[in-house]
């Protein structure tokens, strides 16, 4: 117990798992600490859209002090996890170290590749508002490169963008940059044609969407294909080095963009709480998400290792998380009323409302239950769905007048390049720059634009 | 003349004066190619306002191929100046080379520190996106810090910001600089009170907007201190070192954040051009706004010194840009009809609509001829203007809605730190830390949030 005779829980992560606690915990002799190292809630499942240009950075973002102002006995604190020692019930961070009664680790996902870190350099992963205003820039300049390559095979390059992954997010943004190179950019340039833009998704097991029944995943196909895209499934990628992926088949694929949307792991921070741990870093709690061994340390959404009755984890999805931040709130509250032990803990169960994914501008699939939907209707649903949560008056005002202009007028409010060119100066990006060099063949580049 | 017989005019910079002359400018037997180092069209004096969080980066920014769409015989490139070569009538660009029969160069200005450029680093400038989007996370960051400084003397310091040069965009910043504390932060914090925060606005001169009447430069100080503003005038700074400014007086002022608005000399790139300047970098260029020796070669906006009939010159705004903008069109359209030479040039002649500067939520001083306002009635007068010249509809009602959000609420929707915490993977910012130990007193800081 603290100073004061209050409980003090630390929420270590404000993602949807450790904003939904913080919303949903309330105890009179209790104190929350959460803590997050960045000052934002990350509306992540919108994050495919700043990255293609859809909407600016601070839409789908909103500081949590502002989402918390009102939370009693709440503080927010802007800091890194560095170590935990949990046996004296201290977590260490970058500036500060805390003590708690109860921990709540929230901590989510970071992109993996598969034992092969050193892809993260050519085909970047999309987790942070960083990660896709990199992606912006990165793909907004391939088309402006194309636009005075000289050399055809280098323009085609400049001209693919590949996405290995064909889960939900490696779907999303396939169709946001097909939409990007044929409906945005086309009438734009002069020396190129956006629209000849490929496309490319790549996906290891037969259908894209595997987690969906068969008919929507064939589905979100064809509607991928409608918009241009390539989808290639049962593709497997051998290697990626810069700005060529390598297929198993032996064919190689020159592309500026290459987009990795293939795998998350859990938080490497999950090492250090020396608990056992599944081979995606995801920990292995018990049944009521506690951490074996240690009661009062919790760990929910993408970080927690679950299984279901049928075997199978709780997915990775932020309604997973928030239910489990609900479950969490709700034994915590109970100890401190009753005390630690005073009843069995509920078991956690997650209740798979559905789920849905876009494609593009009218084009979505979605279920919930017995219920199907796809094109059109599905994509009203999905438009429903994410305004409903998004979190924030304003943002959500924002966005749905981003979304009414861009349907009704093909253009993109959020098309610039930050960041570029490098300068020297300190405190300034050094961006990813790709060398066409190496594919053109002509012997000495015309001059493009000389008068 | 190009291949196709048509005359090629290169314009150099997408500001507001190379911008102007591609719309202004039409023949048919002509063809005009825009260069600019970033896609977008930037407007300026909005910037401040994402610098303090006030808008989105996308808001105030718009692509050049978007604007220019529907300009004929025009080609916008991506691209660098890096040389130029005027006897053989050649820009040298980092990617490309162009040649023309008429340049107009529209290059702009930079922050100057008056011969002291090792002062950029810790009193950064407010000229780019990224600028601004370094000083809004520096800013923010600061009272994150302060949040958890145990030491008073250092905690005042990350609660206190310093501006440089009470002109325009140092009134305008020191003004938005206490709203965000004072009101939109205000009641965020648990362990400060941003409140409380200090904001100290430097003038060497005895007023600030010395360029504007007395009594409106009397008005906006007295507005400013309404703020809560310390308004500073005759006062000199000697030297500026990291969170620290130190005055002629023989006093120091301790701040984390420094902002310089001092000064803006031309791009350095004047240097290049092998003709006489002034201090500030502008050129000097003949009365119908022609380079010395150079009749097909035209300097406008920032970068252009032009004297008006009293001996001063032309001062570096906006309007002023666009109509020299607007006169160089014009010019170059009669040459390529009569040929060159066949009638005198025209002088150009600015014309002052007027100027104004804005302080905070409903304080503003403009004037225009013999109208002087100030306050509310000013402030409605300079939203006004903005909303109206705001380039791109969509961003047009993007502003419009964030500032009325913004009048209602007192919250900022752009609130949010990017770029932070560093990374050490290749292609991440590197932000400028302010390392506050110097000014600690006690021997070991205690552990704040600890249990």
């Amino acid at each position: 117990m603290a100073g004061d005779g209050k409980a003090h829980i630390v929420v270590l992560g404000a993602g949807f798992g450790g904003l939904t606690f913080c919303k949903k915990f309330r105890h009179p002799d209790a104190r929350v600490t959460i803590v997050d190292r960045t000052n934002h809630h990350l509306f992540q499942p919108l994050l495919y859209q700043v990255a293609t240009a859809g909407l600016s950075a601070p839409e789908i973002a909103q500081p949590i002090r502002s989402i918390l102002r009102d939370a009693p006995n709440l503080s927010v604190l802007l800091d890194e996890v560095a170590d935990f020692d949990l046996p004296t019930r201290r977590v260490l961070l970058k500036q500060n170290a805390l003590s708690y009664d109860y921990l709540v680790l929230a901590l989510g996902g970071v992109t993996s590749y598969f034992g092969h870190p050193e892809w993260e350099e050519f085909a970047p992963g999309l987790k942070s508002l960083e990660d896709a205003l990199r992606m912006r820039r990165d793909l907004l300049l391939a088309f402006e490169r194309a636009e005075t390559e000289p050399d055809p095979k280098a323009c085609d390059a400049l001209m693919t963008i590949v996405i290995v992954g064909g889960g939900p997010t490696g779907v999303e943004l396939a169709g946001a940059c097909a939409e990007l190179a044929r409906y945005v950019l086309r009438r734009d340039f002069d020396h190129i044609d956006p629209a000849k833009a490929r496309v490319i998704l790549i996906e290891g097991s037969p259908v894209v969407l595997s987690h969906m029944p068969p008919d929507l995943s064939e589905s979100a196909r064809r509607q991928l294909e409608r918009l241009g895209v390539q989808v290639r499934t049962s593709c497997r990628v051998k290697s990626i080095e810069r700005a060529a992926v390598h297929l198993e088949s032996g064919e190689t694929i020159h592309a500026a963009n290459i987009l990795w949307a293939a795998g998350v792991s859990a938080s490497p921070l999950t090492r250090k709480l020396g608990v056992e741990l599944d081979r995606a870093g995801r920990v292995k709690v018990h049944p009521d998400l506690s951490l074996p061994g240690y009661p009062n340390v919790f760990a929910i959404g993408d970080m927690a290792l679950v299984l279901q009755d049928d075997g199978k984890p709780v997915p990775g999805v932020s309604p997973a998380a928030m239910q489990m931040a609900t479950h969490v709130a709700h034994i915590i509250e109970d100890d401190l009323s009753m005390g630690p032990g005073a009843a069995p803990r509920s078991v956690f169960k997650y209740w798979d409302k559905g789920t849905m994914a876009t494609i593009g501008r009218s084009a979505a699939v979605a279920y919930s239950g017995p219920i199907k939907m796809h094109g059109f209707i599905a994509w009203l649903a999905w438009l429903f769905v994410h305004l409903v949560f998004l979190i924030g008056f304003r943002n959500r005002l924002a966005v749905f007048m981003q979304w009414v202009y861009s349907y009704f007028t093909y253009k993109r409010g959020a098309r610039i390049i930050t960041n570029w060119p490098p300068k020297e100066t300190p405190g300034t990006q050094a961006p990813n720059t790709t060398d066409m060099s190496k594919l053109r063949e002509e012997a000495a580049p015309r001059v493009p634009f000389s008068g």
